[in-house]
């Protein structure tokens, strides 16, 4: 099967059809009408396996990963999606592996009206990236450097699930008494199906905040936030949103390293000013988006992390390639 | 060094500023304020060490690469460049192999006014992602499909070079008798430092052209014109534009098959009604952009090579990863 027959086959044929595509997959570049009164908002991204999902992830989960994890980029800018390139490199053109992905990229592209709009497909160790492309107003973007001291801070959702169901994995071989149960298969799916907050960061928008999508650890990414912005933060640990199925697998004692360092959760951690707080609260209620306040952004920099109002020394690490 | 660090480093001190950029590299997103009155080109070219370039290149020429040959597509499209997002895998973070791969990039991308917006730095087997957006009116874009019976075919520059620098690279270990001379430094440039023909297809969308890049090869280049379009194609082998330097390598014998075949030229290939010829012609000849004829398309579906008007059975043969 040559190069050219797969992605007739695999990718020439997205779902989602928009009107802003004036020529898609097949010609030398896709042609692509933007919006008159918007700004676009571009991000990119790589998944290799054995670094970015273990190596035994299925390729539907892969599929859907992918796009999520760039869907998330789009979440944090508070941004609409349209389109996405796709470069994958494969070991060798396997008809079944390349349906399943695409069943799982389709999946959420359906779901956030995405558009696949070209791409390259080329022999080599798994890898997937992911150009993708949405539509904000450049005014409200959800700017890193929007915070300032007294903002309090919240995160969308809960978080430290995925580490649990990465840890789950990776750990598989090297002993026989693997955890398993309801909350494994749940801090798994939390792993491989991260729902990107498009919803909530667009209705952030409405809000002079700052947001990032956690993907490296609550601590690294705030610590981005904090930077940006040239502010620090006090973060309350023991306010933290933890799941049930977590607190399970913790036996109530949560590791709070892990889960202050831990990635893959794919929620927003984002600022507010105290006198919009109410207002955005009743915002999100009314969406049923779940959010908690964990701390406030202080003038004075770093990230101090308090449990019951004692101050902890917790580690600032993130995953780092390198 | 953390892949924080090296972004910082290497990627944020972009050459290029352009006043669309409204928010480059740092954010979850890059903000773009695309033009109002075009609509955009994109297209995704992944360069994969062993398999798009031999391992033995150094960091410089992979860097101009990378971009030329993204280039290279929005030429075939006509379109003029404006973003490129950069999704890098490196095995390991080299400062001196990070510096030059910049160098040659950034020389490419100055020369074209081209802004870094944004990427992905991953630890992994060497290979290189590029996205890139030019803007091109739609209605004048240079669409596969354009090509009609009774056109002219045309190629920019000389074809044939790239294979003879590449197949010198890849035979050197296996032979003690490598060729060397100014003929074989001048075909390994070209392998190296492809000029995307951007002039040459933003000047042909003043005409009603058909256009491709080279870079699997002119015959299968030209077949994906010829499938988009629904004709065929007449080719006079006779009339292929040579280098000195390629009629050197073969002894003036030059070895048709190879020509035909060989990818990683990065000139056009372009069709034109009988009617706009002169006035085509002289708009080249008017900013010194080589062009040749080479054949003409036909009704009748399949490419039909001609030596001294005598058909010749060449495979239609181009590269194939699978």
């Amino acid at each position: 099967m040559s190069e050219f027959d797969l992605i007739n086959q695999f990718f020439k044929t997205t779902i989602v059809k928009r009107n802003d595509v004036l020529l898609g997959i097949g010609d030398d570049c896709a042609i692509l009408a933007p919006p008159a009164n918007k700004t676009l908002a571009v991000s990119t991204d790589t998944l290799i396996s054995g670094v970015h999902f273990p190596e035994s992830t299925c390729a539907e989960d892969i599929g859907y990963k992918s796009l999520a994890v760039n869907l998330s980029d789009l979440a944090a800018m508070g941004a609409e999606p349209a389109w996405a390139s796709l470069a994958i490199s494969l070991p060798e053109a396997n008809k079944s592996w390349l349906q399943g992905f695409m069943q799982g990229f389709n999946e959420l592209a359906e779901k956030h009206n995405v558009s696949l709009i070209g791409g390259d497909t080329t022999q080599g160790p798994l890898s997937v990236t992911i150009n993708i492309t949405g539509f904000v107003d450049s005014n409200t973007a959800l700017k890193r450097s929007n915070a300032k001291a007294g903002d309090a801070i919240f995160v969308t959702g809960n978080i430290g699930d995925a580490f649990i169901g990465l840890d789950t994995i990776l750990n598989k071989s090297k002993s026989d008494q693997k955890p398993s149960g309801f909350f494994i298969d749940y801090c798994i799916k939390r792993l491989n199906r991260p729902q990107p907050r498009l919803k909530a960061g667009q209705l952030l928008t409405a809000f002079p905040v700052a947001a990032i999508d956690i993907s490296d650890g609550l601590m690294a990414d705030l610590n981005h936030i904090c930077k940006a912005s040239g502010v620090g933060a006090k973060l309350k640990i023991d306010k933290l949103p933890l799941s049930a199925e977590l607190m399970h697998y913790y036996n109530k004692n949560p590791d709070w390293q892990r889960i202050l360092s831990a990635g893959d959760d794919y929620e927003l951690c984002f600022t507010c000013p105290e006198n919009k707080l109410s207002e955005m609260k009743q915002l999100m209620r009314s969406h049923e988006i779940d959010i908690t306040c964990i701390g406030e952004i202080t003038a004075s920099p770093g990230i101090k992390c308090f449990l019951n109002n004692e101050i902890q020394s917790f580690k600032l690490a993130g995953y780092n390639h390198f």
